[in-house]
């Protein structure tokens, strides 16, 4: 464990980022990738350690945790690439027009990095979401030190996998303060309130998250929450697809809703589903190959548990599979269960239906026409995830369903399950409120850009610009000129 | 008068932009622009009209209202622009890869509208940042249909350009619904909470602006707030530059602080200078030549008057020219006003001398050597811009002062002054809070950004995709495909 890895306090940790803001403002956006690819390696060595040790912490196995692992590596890649493809820095040059009215100076236009963050880990993926997850490497490829709160869940991981991520970047060459890690829920409401931080990425639950987003805009000075919250992912079943593919479709629910326990933010938590069709039927067929297993946190567990009870002992759901107290407060190990209502219902009062059941649980709703169908999604909130299962026979007459579907998620899923998340340039993990409190999120290419805010120099001598604008574009960057795009040039620093 | 121009209640506007957003969202980024260049029209011709309409309430004089109107109706065109060009979608696409570990679906990303906004109009540009102004420009450029709270400050011309605006639009073919404008105080923070609101652009007041900012994020949903609330915009004159340019610095200081009445968000409020140079003598010897004039509201004018006196009666600040009554609150007319401080009393009592005078009032502060320097930008806040006057030879002793400098600044001004904002691609009008709540501001190209969010598609089939993202390309965007930028194609919608 490096000194710089784990603080005690909030005040030191901010203190010691902000002291290294200034050298990562200024390197290069390769020095930067440099940064990156050496966490990568570094936590690849470490693999042989790290998976036993988060699999002990979180029982999520190792076939998962590995892949979890690689997942996580290969995101800091990706903002490698990102750094070196370059646009994500928006250099922008308008040449002085003096003839213009009034005159026109030159204008020259980059985005830099806000300064120090405060990163809140997930306990439910306990590499992509946490230490050195999608925040931590979209943060440090931006040129923002990190402080990181660490999860509860699994706090052995957390600190070996900090004490790694800073002792790679010490030997890359970043100044101690890049990154440090904190553990506590004081610890975090004490950080997003420090006068050094400036922005603040979250993945976690709601009420964490809203008391948190809470605390920063009451600052002084308010600052960026980029924050997921929760989201129940609905999907859309067809008529037409469970005639023609129904226990397919139900396997891969149950699949789907299982994963990991059910313990992921793209979780499918509730599904419309044609009424009389049987399919109830399919997927209470299917629901015996999932397995069960333990929770992540006594916390999940015990809201999981209560979530489903509540559900079913006030007759807001039926209990289609499973029993209502399929939770073993003693062990946390949770059985999968399977619920149903009616479109009525969930118009009725939408709410209970509605809340995100984190954990292997799904709500089927039954509607019997497309005009219940509609009235269903009408009452859905923002979900990360919509998904539709459907037949090309259907697609005529789907462009409503999918209009109103785009106004309540972040990515639409055609035909498979939101479980499952490709980092790629187009990839996002935002959807409207409550699903995320800011549209660019932690995963995809665009994750950087949350930590930047845009300068521009206005008759700025060579000398004093920033080595992005200078006239020679000596970082051979990608550039918009006079309003056209010219890509990156040959050269590099 | 057109019925959709003013509304009487924030609901009724909300609901009719809410009625209206499905169609601005399904239009082609080129209709768009049709909507833009028919608003930009109208205003031109109704030039005749609008601009002595706008002196009357205002007193701005023809001069400068009538280059308002046409940076109005330029910024109009600019988005227009930036909807030809199409990169502000942010068309992003990776091909499916069945061989990559896990398998990776196709993913198709752009940027689609937030929906009905809100927007704020500003007292001090009663076209350019008032109803059809950046924010205004912006939002209806990114397909978000716009309700318009008027400012007090110029009631008769808000509701002949809200008329023009939406009768532009209706001709044009957009839906009712697409502009609205609503007036009073009360109206604004209904609207502000209004569930079908979903996001918020402000120029105005810090006490104004905070309370709005206040209301939307504690709503049950919280929104963005993008919020211009306050500058002082700091000016550093090098001792040098004193030495050699005096008399032309301080006469282009005063000719910038008491533009306009002294009314812009970018007047330079504080202006750090080297002590025993005699510059203070220079600039009241300037000040003469220097007009005052009508303030534009009775608030504004109240806001000047005690926040000069303030100063002066506490002794924060020494009077070194005009008088500290100087503004006549029968007529609202100002006249300018000199003040000086030294580093001492600044960094011993920042906040006084740091509050922004919205109005023809500067205050000097005298910096002995270097160290006073540091010390006195170390206690700035954030502002809209930073100017530094400085020669040649001071270049290699500005590096630490200009990275200080940037940290508190949007728009760093070399030899120039702040006050003239060039609507470019690259200018852009954001800074640190209390500059502006958010880093994506109202003038410039990027302004458009705050008024989207990304969707993805996942593995869905072209006949439901949005035209941006099928595979034909049928709006001929420009697009990033599997990382690599491709320029727009020749062909059109």
């Amino acid at each position: 464990m490096t000194t710089t890895a784990l603080r005690d306090r909030p005040s030191e940790a901010a203190r010691a980022a902000a002291d290294a803001a200034d050298w990562l403002a200024e390197s290069s956006p390769r020095q930067r990738g440099e940064l990156l690819h050496a966490v990568a390696d570094a936590l690849d060595d470490a693999a042989a350690e790290l998976i036993p040790l988060a699999d002990t912490e979180t029982a999520l196995g190792e076939a998962r945790l590995t892949g979890e692992l690689a997942r996580t590596t290969g995101q800091l890649r990706l903002f490698a690439d990102v750094l070196a493809d370059g646009t994500c820095l928006e250099v922008t040059l308008d040449a002085a027009d003096p003839a213009a009215t009034p005159p026109r100076p030159d204008l020259r236009r980059m985005l830099v990095p806000l300064g120090p963050v405060a990163v809140f880990a997930a306990s439910n993926f306990p590499f992509a979401f946490s230490v050195a997850g999608g925040d931590t490497a979209s943060a440090l490829a931006a040129g923002c030190p990190v402080v990181l709160k660490a999860h509860s869940g699994h706090p052995k991981l957390s600190e070996r996998t900090a004490a790694i991520v800073s002792a790679a970047l010490t030997h890359a060459g970043a100044p101690a303060g890049t990154f440090s890690c904190l553990a506590g829920r004081g610890a975090g409401r004490d950080l997003v309130q420090h006068p050094d931080i400036r922005a603040v990425g979250f993945t976690g639950s709601f009420d964490g998250g809203r008391d948190l987003f809470d605390l920063t805009a009451a600052r002084e000075d308010p600052i960026p929450f980029y924050g997921e919250l929760g989201s129940i992912n609905p999907v859309v079943v067809t008529r037409r697809a469970v005639a023609e593919r129904g226990p397919a479709i139900a396997e891969g629910l149950v699949g789907s809703y299982t994963l990991g326990v059910g313990q992921f933010c793209t979780k499918p938590g509730i599904v419309l589903i044609p009424d009389g069709a049987g399919f109830e039927d399919l997927v209470a067929a299917a629901l015996p190959s999932a397995a069960g297993g333990r929770m992540l946190t006594e916390r999940i567990a015990r809201g999981f548990h209560d979530g489903v009870r509540d559900l079913v002992v006030t007759g807001t759901a039926e209990l289609l599979a499973g029993s209502a107290s399929r939770v073993d407060m003693t062990t946390w190990r949770a059985e999968p269960i399977l619920l149903a209502a009616d479109v009525a219902d969930l118009v009725q009062d939408p709410d209970p239906l509605l809340r995100e059941n984190f954990g292997p649980a799904c709500v089927l709703v039954r509607y019997r026409d497309d005009d219940e169908l509609a009235a269903a999604i009408d009452v859905l909130p923002g979900s990360l995830t919509t998904a539709v299962h459907a037949e090309r026979a259907d697609i005529g007459e789907l462009a409503g369903v999918v209009s109103e579907l785009r106004k309540r998620s972040g990515r639409l899923v055609w035909n498979d399950w939101p479980t499952g998340v490709a980092v790629t340039w187009s990839q996002h993990h935002g959807g409207p409120w409550p699903a995320t409190t800011a549209p660019h999120t932690s995963v995809g290419a665009t994750a950087i850009r949350r930590w930047f805010r845009p300068v521009c120099y206005q008759d700025y001598p060579d000398e004093l610009l920033p080595p992005a604008l200078r006239a020679n574009n000596p970082l051979g960057l990608p550039r918009r000129v006079e309003g056209r795009f010219v890509a990156k040039s040959t050269s590099d620093d």
